[in-house]
């Protein structure tokens, strides 16, 4: 594998879009991206797009994917779509950083797009023939149960969860793509409406719509297009069953992920600068961080409680504002988190800048429901 | 990219199991594969999916594919479902072909699985947001104007297109896999029910279940395993619009992914000893030989009826006895034709045996409705 950096990303606002046709969103990211990364539609050889519901919709998503590239004049290339659950875009890029890195082409677009607005039906369906599936057991229950299951284990507090919320709305106040743009308290975290006890409707990403992208190239030839290099050092996946069923705030493959990434990049938590990190819920966030390996296991919530993880602090988590205010248009969320990394490491970030940030994480995992299929994605850039 | 070889191949029998869970297909050809290639489930490194329509049964597809293979005894692997509609088999095995090449892996798996009978709805839908597919034209219409273009346009009859039934089927009866055993004369094809004039039930492929596998290694790596390597030469995609939609009896998108496997393996159509290819309707495989530089343009039905492209003929198509005598559970029918050409290339094909092979192509093509989408995957592997 040859080294291999991204030289443009877009996407476009996250929001409620019923109105806008899904090929749509897909063609403002690729079209942001290209204007970032300075290429013409002509210079991207090779495409991989992450979607996870649109066969429900548009019965090939294959055929959306090319739709989507043609309306901005990318044809007559290599275009797979792929999916992994909510890590689909990570996975789009993990596959674009392969192709690249192989040597097979020199330069990849990496699209994530997801209309969840204005759908026929649940769009999220069940997850797999597992019995929790079956029984139609969604994802707010099943993190109320991690939820119970870490405070009870380990002491976090429903201030602690609440506190997730509250600094990450903050943080998506200065950013302009997000969705939610309102600072809330901890009062009102907890007052909103119960969704599943302890996760109040605060404590859950809303729905939304959009698209983000991701152009990557071979380091010979992103010498041509920018002076700012932002390095894949790192794209790992990790899917399946892994031995720890006994705790269900604990999730060995996401362990496997980060410990398998920080391996290849040569990278360890502590040369991080900060982290997009997939917080679905507020509890996600804290026991993902802990999966990452940013912070001793059942010490999550206490280091959120602590200030540390908020922009201005040792290590800000989400300074996009994370999917809880961006929301989680499936396909999208893993390439914009790539998207938000790669303007802080450039100095890009503007009022959410994290200061000199040169080595940062993303992080997706998708379709653990019952802790017995799912996929974790773990992306690290730097200078 | 480095070279890779199939060390393994697999599959089940295709055919209409309306009453098995689409993971026991899935299992039962990756169980199939990893014993041809003598590794066991802890061996493989990386897996690549493809599969079309689960969506719409059991939610989120790649968690189908972790539950397949868990179930087999591979986990904790990165596990990756890809979809390119009907070459959606031959993307999974291109992915797998390009991470090994990367040297990112040594040992990879590409599974395709389909199951169609025993569904709620079509199985197909519509194919993306063009006019055909929203007026609900499907592919034995569109296959249907094509046979028509290419009569009127080149002189191709009725008999030459039953004739490609004719010799499929009679490849089929040699093929223990296949779901239909029974030979049918020119008459017979001519009389079964007219689907879509002109083409009849016989001219369309049955709709079938199945699973197909394949493990690529690293050459290295292949010394280990086996005495009959078999190289993926290349794997060539080609996605989206074309200039030529003048003549819906030409497939630029086909031609091109084809020059392109050509270049890359060094392999031109004469060095080949026969052909795999997507013959969903026997009007396919006329037009798809041409487009594949197999025989001139125009001159696919005349070479049919010359007798040359059945088994003992100079270039026998399709020995397997194809889409049309196998049906065609889509995710699976790329990894089935690879796994034909690898026993013919080891000289294990039996009474079907291709006498001496050394090279082959494997050609699928997904999405094409009304010319504007689609993909085309050109598989070519050697001895």
């Amino acid at each position: 594998m040859r080294p291999v950096v991204v030289i443009g990303v877009g996407m476009t606002k996250f929001g409620k879009f019923p109105d806008v046709p899904v090929v749509q969103l897909g063609r403002e990211a690729t079209r942001d991206a290209m204007k970032d990364a300075k290429v013409g539609p002509r210079d991207i050889q090779v495409a991989y797009v992450g979607n996870l519901t649109e066969s429900k919709e548009t019965g090939h998503v294959s055929c959306m994917a090319q739709d989507t590239l043609r309306g901005v004049g990318i044809r007559a290339i290599p275009i797979t779509r792929v999916e992994n659950a909510c890590a689909s875009g990570s996975t789009a890029l993990r596959e674009a950083w392969i192709a690249v890195g192989s040597g097979l082409y020199d330069i990849a677009l990496a699209l994530g797009v997801e209309k969840l607005t204005g759908r026929s039906g649940a769009p999220l369906g069940r997850v797999g023939d597992n019995i929790e599936g079956i029984a139609g057991f969604a994802p707010p229950g099943v993190w109320a149960m991690r939820a119970q299951r870490h405070m009870a284990q380990y002491g976090t507090t429903l201030e602690q969860l609440a506190m997730v919320a509250v600094k990450n709305r903050r943080h998506a106040k200065l950013n302009p793509r997000s969705f939610l743009p309102k600072e809330v308290t901890v009062e009102e975290v907890r007052k909103s409406p119960m969704i599943a006890y302890p996760l109040t409707l605060f404590d859950c990403c809303p729905t939304t719509d959009g698209a983000a992208a991701a152009i990557l190239c071979s380091e010979e030839v992103a010498r041509r297009y920018t002076t700012k290099p932002v390095y894949v050092a790192a794209a790992a996946l990790q899917s399946g069953t892994y031995e720890n069923l006994r705790n269900i705030a604990v999730n060995e493959c996401e362990k496997k992920a980060a410990r398998e990434a920080y391996e290849r990049a040569g990278i360890g938590p502590k040369d991080l600068d900060f982290a997009e990190v997939h917080d679905c819920f507020t509890i996600a966030e804290i026991v993902r961080i802990e999966n990452l390996l940013l912070c001793p296991e059942g010490e999550g919530g206490r280091w959120v409680a602590s200030g540390e993880t908020q922009l201005g602090g040792k290590f800000p988590i989400n300074p996009s504002g994370g999917l809880l205010c961006k929301g989680h248009p499936i396909g999208a969320t893993g390439i914009a988190q790539v998207a938000e990394i790669v303007w802080q490491l450039r100095g890009e970030a503007g009022a959410r800048q994290v200061p000199n940030a040169k080595a940062a994480l993303a992080h997706c995992s998708g379709g653990f429901i019952g802790h017995d299929t799912g996929a974790s994605a773990v992306i690290i850039l730097k200078r």
